[in-house]
Formats: structure tokens, C-alpha cells, sequence
């Protein structure tokens, strides 16, 4: 057990100097009254792939999921901890969250991995081998294309997965779509490191980029 | 299948007016290197505990796992799909992060969750349940005090069960304490949302706030 | 035999007071000079790709190939007719041009009909068919990979269509590559109709977006 | 495999500041309904004459093929590659284009090479020597006339191959003349480089210059 790392404190002295004082009000408020996020966010754990960061999220916005890949895994009622399915039931059953994104992005460690079949295990557990199996076949299907650059391949896996994710969302008894009061609409986007855009998929299961409001890019309009 | 939600989209806009704008380079260089995060950060989903806001982190700095109560399960190989097992054996074995950081929060559902021994199953798969069950002995005991109030209890609970993760993150054996550059650090942190302290834990697993360097708090803006 | 289209002759006509006003020297020394381009430009037939238009180029600059889907066939020295080889001897030898573009461009209909493995021949003669198997082992392996979308499909044959178009370009033995006065540069580009974006090929066979130079997009600097 | 051509990138950034800003509209519609070109035109390669600038025709509006000296072979099905009679299938019988136009235009460099009986191949292929033979029988019968000038020899050849393209395209069986929904109307074009002139194909086969409405040729009424 060493010192808590100093940059992470400098960083914590920045945020209660600056936004935690312009946001004192509101993060009183989530406290006392709890939260009620719009939206459950699954995402990668990825650094370079923030939610809030690229959603330009305050507090009280975002429930946020991740893990390796930002992976949703299928319906299994048996005795085992699911982090991913609790974190599912929490969001739909108790915040009542009717929005859900599985955000995917450029360049996922997680996928390149899946993609690489020659991968020996990381550790006796072989953590990372079992995870990723859970896009084993879509990745074999996808490492056989020879024509395909392998960034391409690397590119359809990480479209291919995320709706995968959202067919195993799909799965779970209280996901139920519709327009209604328990409708939750899955929604699916995937975020390009390289160049900041964001693509979202549309009713088809494609990836476009979105139609933005025109709007003057302003230096100072910048938020964070 | 619904169109993307709007307040994401100007989020989005934001960000790449903003951030994403100042940070360009920053991004592509990411994008091109690949991500070198100094941390491995545990934490919730509760949407007012965001580990890049708490620690002002920009992109490729925190790699991050979020799960409900910021949990980590003990060290079991078997044929599961363990989301957070795999993301530590990445972080650990693949980016050679050697700073870990579990960061529970006050007020966190999860944890009133494992306190409430009333609490019906939120869906026949139970999984929050299930996954809460990591600190049901814990739970218990404390529940069982009755002359701490709830909210202490809350509290107690929260930093027991982060002590908690802390030894399992221990099972594992990739994750070896030392000074040597194989050597792990581990740290403890929890987040008071309400007053935006930040506690860290100290080498007697004790919650305690931080010395942080002295710097011009001014009246107005002192917080905590 | 009918009368012109006047669409096309009112068209001339706004050509004649307007663009060929302002060039009309540039025109003349074109034509007592001979035209001396500094691009050869494998396009598409599609009507929504015009290279002049894409690349805001005026009379001089390209010498342009245009067949349906933008394909080079390979070297085939035999006693045939072959447009797209003869335009590229011309090109290379005798217009001395050293930079090759082959230019792809969404929703392409060769290549969606080269997707379709139950497309009939459109005439006795079939020359789409014909003229598509160019790319059908390609086509083949891409339409077996079901989890790709067909729009993803579609947008990958279109690239892996463009490598093919690269390599065959390479088997001619006029084509050298290298630094040195007979030295061609070939290039690949992909241009998304939808929205305007411009992919060009890098080192490793991947499309990416240019770097563009920052520059003010302001109304008035339109060219057209 | 070199960097792209600056030139190129330069205009596209014209392009996407100018054109395209001013017709997105018109280029998202074309792509989510497909093309649907009013004319077939079958133009040179010649970077001087791109038909899209002489007609002033915007996105959607030609389907062009461009081969060297703007040639429609004769109906060959056989098995190999016709690039021109592919495209000439394509539009016919899936983009149900009724307008058909074969622009030649003066200067050419095929025609000038189909004039020249000295001619070495170019390379070992002699792709152009063997594409110009399409019109070999009329440059041996005008080469032998010794009373016209040679740059009298090369007009006229440019526009007898322009007649022979226009009777190559009739041989083909989905090319059916009449007023009736199949029929389709075949035109001959030849654009002057020096002067800006468009000549087009009477009933009879001569080139006259076209009445023009009147419209008073005002500087202010440049269109592009």
C-alpha cells in the first residue's frame, strides 16, 4: 500500500478548485435527492474513449458501464456475478433509464485481441481470452476476409460487436422496446480516436456519421 | 431502435468544439502510439462519481472499469466471462499499469442494495443480487449493528466493502505488491458527493483526507 | 436521330458566358500548347462522382478514365480492344503523367450488382457480369461474411475493389514505380456521396481522412 | 505508394468550402434515393474536355464513360472485359437513361495517333494502337487524301469516328430507336478546345453550330 499517486491528487485539486466550485449546487443536490441519469452508457475502459469526456457530461448525467470492449453479454440466470447484467437490471429496474447506448471505438485493444488468434493467454486465468469469446465466432468470420486490411478488420469487429451487444441487451426478460413507459430504446455508436467523430448507427445497424445542427465553432464556446 | 439521443448529440458537438479541439494532437498521437493510462481506475457507475471529472484526467490517463459498487470479485479461473477480471489482467498484463485504484462513493445504490436484507430481486435473473453478494457477509455483520445510524452504516459498508476488493485484487496472481517494476500498487479512495471531498486510504486501510499541496484557497472558493 | 438535349445546350450556354468567359486564354494555350496534366484519374461513370467537380479542377489538369465501379483490369496483352489500358499507355507514355488515381466512391452500382449473386445479365451480352467478375472472388468472399451489414459490405468491396484496381495497375510494365523521372505514384481515393468526405489511401492500404490545412470556411471562398 | 497529391487536396477542401456546401442538400438526396442521370455521355479522356464543366451539369446529372477518343466499340458478346459496353448496359438497362450523347472533340491525341501510320506501340502491349484500330479503315481512307490539311484530316476524323461510335452503338440489341418508352435517342457533340465552340450532329450527320436562344451574354450572368 504506497502513497496515493500525486498526479491524481493534483488532478482532484484542479477539479475541486474549478468545476466542483462552479457545480457545488449540483452535486449537493444529486446528493440529497438522488441521481436520475438520461442515459446508461456502455463503454470501453479504454483511456482514450471517456463517456463524459465525449459526451460533454456533468454529473447526475451518465450511468456508465465498462469493461474490456464495452461488451454486453447474453441473458444467463445462473449463480455467477455478472457485473455487466447487474449493472443492466440497476439501471432499467431501479433508475428506470429508458436510454441505452453501447458506445464501441477506433483502435479497441480488447477487439484487437479477439482478432489475433495466435494470442497466447495473459495470465493461467486466461481472463481476457474468456471475455473476448464472447465474439469468438463473429471474429473467425472476420480474420478469414484476406482482403480486408486487418485495421479494416479491426474496424468491422468493433461495428459487428456492438450490435451483438445489443442483440444480447435484447435478451434480458426486462429490456423490452416500445414506445410505452418501460420502452427502452438501444441505441448504438462508435467514437473514432483518431479524428474525434462519432458515427452512430442508424435503423439498419449501420454506422453514419450524425447530422449535427449547424452551429459557429467558436473558440470560446469550448466547455471543458 | 430509436434516433440517438439529442442531448448526446450536443454533448458531442460540444466536445468537438471544445476539448476535442484543443486536444487534437493529444488524440491523434493516442490514436497512433496507442494508450500508456499511469492508472487503473475502479469505480462505480453512478452517474456523480466520474473518475475523469474527480481527477481532472484528459485522454490516455485512466484506464477505467466501472461496475455497480465498484466492486472486484476474488480470483476464479473458470470457463465464466468475468468482465472485470479481464480488464485488470489487461491493465496489468498488457499495459503494464502498476497504479490501481479502487474509489468507492457515499450514497451508493449497489451498497444500500446489500443493506437492504428486505430487498426483493429486481428480476428473476437477480443479478444485482447476485453481484452484491460479493459483501454479504459483510452486509450482514454491519447490518446487524444497530447502534451506528443508517447512513453510517452506508458509509461503513462502502469503505469495508473497498477494503474488500482491495484483498481480492490480491488473489490474483499477475497482481504482485512490491517496488521492484513487476510491483503493483494498490490504493483505496472514496468519494463524498455531497461535499466533493475526496478520502484516501491510508497504510492502516483507514479513510483519511489527503495533505494536499497548499495553494492560494482562497475564501470564497474554499470547499472542504 | 433527335434533336440535342437542351437541357445540355442551356447548360453549354451558362458555360460559355461564365466559366469559359473567365478562362478563355487559359483554353487557347491549351489548345496551341497541348495539354500537359499532372493527373491520371481512374473514375466512375456515377453521375454523383465527377472528379472535376470532387477536386475543383479546370480544363488541363486531369486526364480522366471513367467506367462503371473504376476498375483497371490487369495487363492482358492480346489482341482486344482494352479502353482502360489504352488510356493508361496514353497517359504514362505519351502524356508522361506520373500520379495515378484510382477514385472509388459510395453506393457504387457496379459494385453492389457484383454483390448480388442472383443478379440476371441485364442484355444477352451480360458486359456488367463480364465486366464486374473483375472483382468476383473479392465479391464472393466479402457477400459469405453475414454479419456485416450490406451497406458494410458494399463500402469493403468498394475499397478492396480499388487495392485490386492498384495491383493490376502494377502488373503493366510501363508503370514503374520509384523516385526517379519514370518513376509513377499511384494513389487510391474513396469518395462518400452522402456527405462529401474524401478518403485517400495511406502506406498500409487503409482509407483515412486528409490532413487538411486549417483554413477559414467562409461563404466566399467558395470556387465553383 | 506516395502521399496524395496536394493539388488534389487542395481542391477538395475548395470543393467542401464552395460546391458542396452550397448543394449538400442535393448530394444527400442523391445518395439516399440513387442516381438517376438524364444522359449517357461518352467523352474523351482529355483533360480539356470534361464534360460535367462544358455542360455545366451538377451532381446526378451525366453518366459519363471516358475512354481515349470518346469510342463506342461494336457489340461483342463475348467473354472478355468491355469496359464501354458495360457502361452502356449499366445505363441503358438499369438506369433506364433515354439521352445518349458521343462528344468528340478537336485535337485529339487518339484520333492524332490513328492519323499517324508511322506510329511505333508505346510499350509491348500496344494498347492504344490496338483501341485506335477501332477506327483504322476511315484514318487509312482520310490519311490518303492528300489535299486536306493535316489539321483538316484530324477534324475529320475526330467527327467520322464520332459517326462510326454512333453506328457501333446501334448494333447493340438494348439500343432500340423510336419515340416509345424503350426508344432511345442517340446524339453526336464536338467541343472546339480552342474556341469554346460546341458543334452538334444534324439529321444528316453534319456538325453545325446549335441555335442558341437568344440571351443577352452579360459578365453578371456567370453561373458557375
Amino acid at each position: 500500500m504506497s502513497n496515493f499517486p500525486p498526479k491524481l491528487l493534483n488532478g482532484y485539486q484542479n477539479f475541486m478548485s474549478g468545476r466542483y466550485s462552479d457545480e457545488r449546487d449540483r452535486y449537493r443536490v444529486l446528493a440529497d435527492t438522488g441521481q436520475k441519469p438520461h442515459t446508461l452508457l456502455i463503454a470501453c475502459c479504454d483511456s482514450r474513449a471517456a463517456p463524459e469526456t465525449i459526451f460533454d457530461c456533468g454529473p447526475g448525467e451518465l450511468f456508465v458501464v465498462r469493461n474490456v470492449a464495452n461488451m454486453v453479454p447474453p441473458y444467463e440466470p445462473d449463480s455467477q456475478f455478472h457485473a455487466t447484467s447487474a449493472a443492466l437490471e440497476y439501471a432499467v429496474q431501479v433508475l428506470k433509464i429508458r436510454d441505452i447506448v453501447v458506445m464501441g471505438h477506433g483502435r479497441c485493444g480488447g477487439i484487437q485481441a479477439a482478432l489475433d488468434p495466435a494470442m497466447e493467454p495473459l495470465s493461467p486465468g486466461d481472463f481476457i481470452g474468456r471475455w473476448m469469446s464472447l465474439v469468438r465466432p463473429a471474429a473467425e468470420q472476420i480474420q478469414s476476409n484476406d482482403l480486408m486490411t486487418q485495421s479494416e478488420r479491426q474496424t468491422a469487429l468493433e461495428r459487428v460487436s456492438i450490435r451483438n451487444s445489443i442483440a444480447n441487451l435484447q435478451t434480458f426478460p426486462f429490456v423490452k422496446s416500445g414506445d410505452d413507459e418501460e420502452g427502452v430504446s438501444i441505441h448504438g455508436a462508435w467514437f473514432d480516436i483518431s479524428t474525434g467523430e462519432l458515427w452512430v448507427m442508424n435503423e439498419k445497424g449501420d454506422f453514419v456519421r450524425p447530422d449535427l445542427e449547424e452551429q459557429p465553432f467558436q473558440a470560446e464556446s469550448a466547455s471543458a
